[in-house]
């Protein structure tokens, strides 16, 4: 069987086990390992209370090599002041004595309940394991994806392919998430490698775009958390001629990075904490981009629109409400809804349609939803998820 | 018993009945009259979508003197275009025609589903029925309060007396509003009614106050509907000298408006879409008023917070990371936060706390939560309720 998993690039070891920071027993501690040394890239939450993880990252992804990535879940390591800072440089100090690197050439990051110190004793046991473990296998990629997920239901990886200059070049992710999932960036954690060779600065500017458009387009619950990191090692084993300009082959790999970050990013949304199914709303003729991006994001974030949705119910006034409620431009005379392509309003007048129709589609797994504005030229899209009772029992029930 | 409905302040006459608009065969037509005429104040949603209502009420807002208000619920006539506008316009005629008044001296008002056209056949019939039905007893003031409700699972009214220069002034009000209620203004329709013998401009002033830190301060999903009006009607008939200035008896009155509205604002968030329990969000020190106000917001709308209330899990993580993503200033080393009086988080780090007992508390009618933010000295609050499986179900099922 072909390895898709993030060890399927060339360079690139994983490991993923359990060192009992879950109640439940499931996997919660994580290492990928680039021994030849990777460029790498990051992109981080815009929450101003952040990870003591996210501190750390932020200043080692300024090392010109990163040799490793070690991360936990079950706990965030957020808002627990001096001790998870500290907490946090150990993470990095002991996985670099046993990969024999440079702590700052390690990234550290954290997902899980906020506000608890990390039970160091564990973490330092399962580094040491899982960095025993290390392997290039489909099983030790798959251990890592495993070991990254909280109220996750599902696995979420991604592989993806591109020829440039001769060179068969691989990528392929990982990624978690199901609730605190909002724009800036609307991820929990995302883990990507590649055997790109590509300059450090062209590598940020793909993933900074490709996540723009893909990871950031999704929201389940509006919230961007504490925690979100997106970070991509390139290893520049792949032998093709280096990436150092914006041509076409710059173009390929940002390209191909875009297609497997919106691969995860559907992913997501269809793992979102207790969705059924996704949509896309696309916003078209509204004043300015920045109002198409907040028109679009607050159909996606309604919750009575997402109550509809997963009531199977074509109740369009919710999405006409949230548009009007969200304080961008609009023309009342222009403005018109289409859901699935069937037009459900149009110039301000409601429109007969089928409801039954209508139903079936919203119901599906996916569908779309268009808004004209009415208000002028610009566009853009977000992605939802329906509410659902599930979602209410994960989060009452997510005990501290 | 003493009367203690819309009919209880001298002047005004209220009926409610079924005119089926309603499947379920509930009230869904009412009408409040004042025969003598009585100065009228208004304020309304900031959604840029309205029901035809909304736009007919701010006109009619203007006129000197107002005799009637006629309300359906069942349907919201929002999003029907030129003939949704034209309808509102007959209610209107056909209430003014009955009362011996004019058009533009009646008040409408409507509430229910978007973007079907009233079933005008009904609703003339209803309003006919209604005004032979007018009277000033406690019986009428009830119906009409009934005739107003949507999901709303109680009727909620409340009355105030309040000595003003040896006058006993009445104030009574009934407010429905279950779910799509948000900031700008926090009710969908409310109701208010006094016998205050007062200048139009004074009562303007004291309404617009009184709901902005009362109705204006509860959010149930953040979305003002696009039929939010709450309008006041002043009899004159308590027989006060006339309030027209700032002074100690209009502060009297305002003051008793607030409290009125702030017993409205609350038994509305008890009684919203699956709520169990409400809760008060406290800012302190914010940069400014505005950042307090919208801190206070994102906490009392954040779904991972209400969540957490309805499963008694006191996880104050997501109390700081709502206020984290919401945009405002923060000092991280001097953010805390309490729950129900007891410290959670102080200056950055977590304290030790009895998990059981604050739970205890969250779990209780009603709790404040109080969050430092350590950048200023600016203050605001705000209401929340919390976040049921029943929102879903009412919302998901709630079918056009």
């Amino acid at each position: 069987m072909k390895n898709t998993t993030l060890t399927s690039p060339k360079g690139f070891l994983a490991a993923g086990l359990s060192c009992g920071i879950k109640k439940s027993g499931n996997k919660d501690i994580g290492i990928i390992s680039c021994p030849t040394g990777a460029k790498a890239a990051a992109v981080f939450t815009t929450n101003k209370v952040v990870s003591a993880a996210v501190t750390i990252c932020k200043n080692h992804s300024k090392s010109a090599s990163v040799e490793a990535v070690v991360v936990n879940s079950g706990n965030a390591n957020t808002c627990t002041g001096t001790a998870g800072l500290k907490n946090a440089e150990i993470m990095c100090k002991i996985a670099a004595q046993l990969l024999d690197t440079k702590p700052n050439q390690v990234f550290v990051a954290s997902t899980g309940i906020i506000g608890h110190q990390l039970p160091m004793q564990n973490v330092s046991t399962g580094i040491i394991l899982a960095a025993a473990q290390l392997a290039n296998s489909q099983k030790a990629g798959e251990n890592f994806a495993h070991a990254i997920m909280t109220t996750d239901t599902k696995c979420k990886q991604a592989f993806k392919t591109v020829r440039i200059a001769n060179a068969e070049i691989k990528i392929a992710g990982t990624t978690k998430g199901a609730g605190m999932i909002g724009p800036n960036m609307a991820t929990t954690l995302c883990f990507i490698t590649t055997d790109a060779n590509i300059t450090k600065t062209l590598l940020q500017k793909a993933l900074s775009e490709a996540v723009g458009q893909s990871l950031n387009k999704l929201t389940v619950d509006g919230h961007q958390s504490t925690n979100d990191t997106a970070i991509i090692l390139a290893s520049g084993l792949a032998g093709n001629k280096i990436i150092n300009k914006a041509d076409s082959h710059s173009k390929k790999f940002a390209a191909a990075l875009f297609n497997l970050c919106t691969d995860l990013a559907k992913q997501m949304a269809l793992d979102a904490e207790g969705a059924t199914r996704m949509f896309t709303v696309e916003i078209s003729t509204a004043a300015n981009k920045a109002e198409a991006t907040k028109a679009a994001r607050a159909v996606a974030d309604y919750d009575l629109v997402k109550c509809a949705i997963h009531g199977g119910d074509p109740n369009w006034g919710r999405i006409i409400c949230a548009v009007g409620s969200c304080g961008v431009k609009i023309n009342p005379n222009k403005l018109s809804c289409s859901i699935g392509g069937i037009t459900v309003f149009k110039n301000g007048q409601p429109v007969k349609f089928d409801p039954k129709k209508v139903s079936r589609i919203i119901s599906s797994k996916e569908h779309t939803i268009a808004v004209s504005l009415g208000a002028g030229k610009h566009s853009d899209f977000c992605y939802g998820c329906d509410l659902s009772k599930d979602y209410v029992t994960i989060n009452a029930d997510y005990h501290t």
